[in-house]
């Protein structure tokens, strides 16, 4: 048996600050036209894929900072995206800056099935960086400045044939984002990211070791939890800051099968089968016959590390 | 500053049904020598590092099984190791079969100080393979057999200048133990392994397969708890049943700074800096300011994967 759904990670480069969101439009169009034409029915969008990566400056305007987010979608600019999705019959994942009608800012996504409905929303939960300015960094990221921790959980939905999960960014360096939705059975992880390629408090950490740990993090969860992860990059030069590529396709044996070549806007593409997720799922990681919760109770009972007392 | 642990890796060729626990000392005593004459004062042995890989076989005699086990450690086959490690002022981490005077049989492993003293204990969570013969696989492999899952969780010890834990084999490949010891600040996890070359419920997955998931586990472990990892094999041909080699020391950072060449008795050493794993634990890893455990609640409330309903 296999089910197969053909994947296409949308790796988009740079989106500067000058850049119009009709510019952008045109971009993430063409990379849905582009996948749809070799065949596949899911498009996979990077974080926050409408703006440039807008929590490295550091603002204090209300005005100013919401003017990076999105209060519906589709709105009035991105409901083209929604709709030539909708004529190609793909689906697609998406980052955005969310605001919602309660005056909250979150780092979301979404999932959108071939028939336009949006099936799934998630919210970033492990939140990076830091709140206020931090002279000690060679440069800033404010994403808790600017974002709340997500509220939603780890959600996985049943939807173009398999079941299906989402996280951003910081969340896939996380085992216990893989994890929780490996207790429900995900298959397949979508997942985009906007990853500076140094260090900003170590300079020696260049791209190759933030590369390193970027596949080290997405390679582990799937192999753990035996599922497909689909991992998208924001990448090239934006507005001076350099963001690593390497976005890639991660097979449920932690293999990566397909990755990107560049830094600019360009399609990978894999035919992943849902049914290579079982051999894992009901062998060395069946979870029923392992697992030992008596034992995690750390896990949920602490949030920082308490050392043993000297 | 800086609070260097040189350590040894000391990987063991097999231990095959035939050999004598005499010729078995001789060969760990003379690792503990080569590894006290380079300056290590850790060294570590891996799992069952006093027999063969026994599990591979069916028995069902009391008596049988109990010859594999160790009612006491030291004991009078054993305590010539412990004598020459504390002459030599060397710690020491060893793997063994325990039966316990209450009847109990664990998979464990202990910590014993310079000084002799064993300092911890640890005993196998999560237990791989099976209880019953199972004709569908190419060998066996029946831990759930011969041995209960451990009852010690994952505790960590402040000791040799730094904090550290164990765990056993097929635990690195769980996230929730590295997390456990992360909780507690650990600095330093050592471990030993006996894994055979070929999955034996699928023979394409030979040895480049099983060293991946080896080196993704710990390395994955290590740089998302921000601690050094020290995994031991007993590798190679053991009773004709090839099991992989690939011992590592992987620094705070996830990197490979030392690994074995072959699949005999070798030693891998490395200066591990104890306070190299502060950056990670600050930074990325500051567990206080970025994890979310009210999202985590499935790690510990379910323990197999309930998929969504249809």
């Amino acid at each position: 048996m296999s089910r197969i759904l053909r994947v296409a990670a949308a790796q988009l480069g740079p989106i500067c600050r000058d850049d119009s969101r009709e510019q952008t439009l045109d971009r993430l169009i063409a990379l849905l036209e582009g996948a749809a034409g070799a065949g596949a029915t899911l498009v996979v969008f990077p974080e926050l894929a409408l703006t440039t990566f807008f929590p490295r400056w550091y603002m204090e305007d209300r005005e100013e900072i919401d003017a990076w987010f999105e209060r519906e979608l589709p709105g009035p600019s991105t409901r083209r995206l929604f709709e030539r999705a909708r004529e190609l019959g793909v689906g697609f994942h998406l980052g955005y800056a969310e605001l919602t009608p309660a005056g909250e800012h979150f780092n979301s996504c979404i999932l959108v099935a071939a028939d336009g409905r949006i099936v799934g929303k998630y919210r970033k939960t492990h939140l990076p960086g830091h709140a206020e300015i931090d002279p000690m960094r060679a440069f800033q990221h404010l994403e808790k400045r600017y974002f709340l921790p997500g509220d939603t959980g780890f959600p996985v939905w049943r939807t173009m044939g398999g079941i299906l999960g989402m996280c951003i960014c910081n969340d896939r360096r996380w085992p216990e984002t893989w994890r929780v939705m490996g207790l429900q059975g995900v298959e397949m992880v979508l997942l985009g990211y906007n990853t500076p390629s140094v260090n900003s408090q170590r300079s020696a950490e260049g791209i190759e070791r933030r590369m390193f740990h970027n596949r080290l993090s997405v390679q582990a969860g799937c192999y753990q939890n035996s599922c497909w992860g689909v991992a998208v990059a924001k990448a090239g030069i934006e507005d001076g800051h350099p963001l690593i590529g390497g976005s890639m396709i991660v097979d449920p044996d932690g293999f990566i099968v397909a990755e990107a070549t560049g830094e600019g806007d360009e399609l990978v593409l894999h035919d992943c089968d849902l049914d290579a997720t079982r051999f894992g799922k009901e062998t060395i990681f069946a979870f029923e016959r392992h697992r030992r919760t008596e034992h995690y109770g750390l896990i949920t009972g602490r949030t920082g590390a308490i050392p043993p007392p000297e």
